[in-house]
């Protein structure tokens, strides 16, 4: 029988992408990638870890800011490419620059517009 | 000035991610793609249209079922390459399984499992 790592369509790089969604509000907090060791390493651990991209390697989220998230739920999707992390956001949220979310800038008629200020200074 | 599309990140193959929310509920819906085409159309015409990678054109969200999103507000990522379409969803919902959500699968201690029924038969 699969497990359900190898039912998961990883992408030609070996991730797959996550959503981000606190368990409470339902906001959403921000987009991150996973690769297979980030996932199992998630539900072991039950906080998020992702993979970073930018930086190549394996990425503790809270681990300098201390803005860990803990899982509480994880969803996939129909076509099985795409999963939803519902977390417990701890501290001043999940962005980098101090606020809940990483969506705070919304469009308006032809411009972003930050709509949401920060929780902390970052 | 720049405006809205330039001050996007586009990736290689001139796309960016669209988390589709429920503007109601704040239920993840979906999750999808856009080039400037189908972001332009889908201000103007305040529905989603998304690229389909799988089909190579412009994607009518409900073409086909009904099932259209109304675009009632649009958001962007901190680091400007992820988009937040939070919509108003008609009919019986997002996905073409006949569910509200494509993400109606959950991990269960090692297994994904069903937890949403079909709203209609697909």
């Amino acid at each position: 029988m699969a497990n359900y790592l190898d039912q998961i369509t990883w992408n030609d790089q070996g991730l797959v992408p996550v959503i981000t969604q606190d368990v409470n509000t339902n906001k959403v907090l921000m987009f991150a990638w996973m690769n297979r060791q980030a996932l199992t390493l998630t539900l072991e651990e039950k906080r998020a870890i992702y993979w970073s991209r930018s930086r190549n390697r394996l990425w503790y989220k809270g681990e300098e800011s201390g803005n860990i998230q803990y899982v509480k739920e994880l969803r996939i999707d129909c076509d099985h490419d795409v999963l939803l992390l519902k977390v417990e956001q701890i501290g001043a949220g999940a962005c980098h620059t101090g606020r809940e979310t990483c969506f705070y800038q919304q469009w308006q008629t032809g411009e972003w517009i930050i709509v949401e200020e920060r929780s902390v200074k970052p």
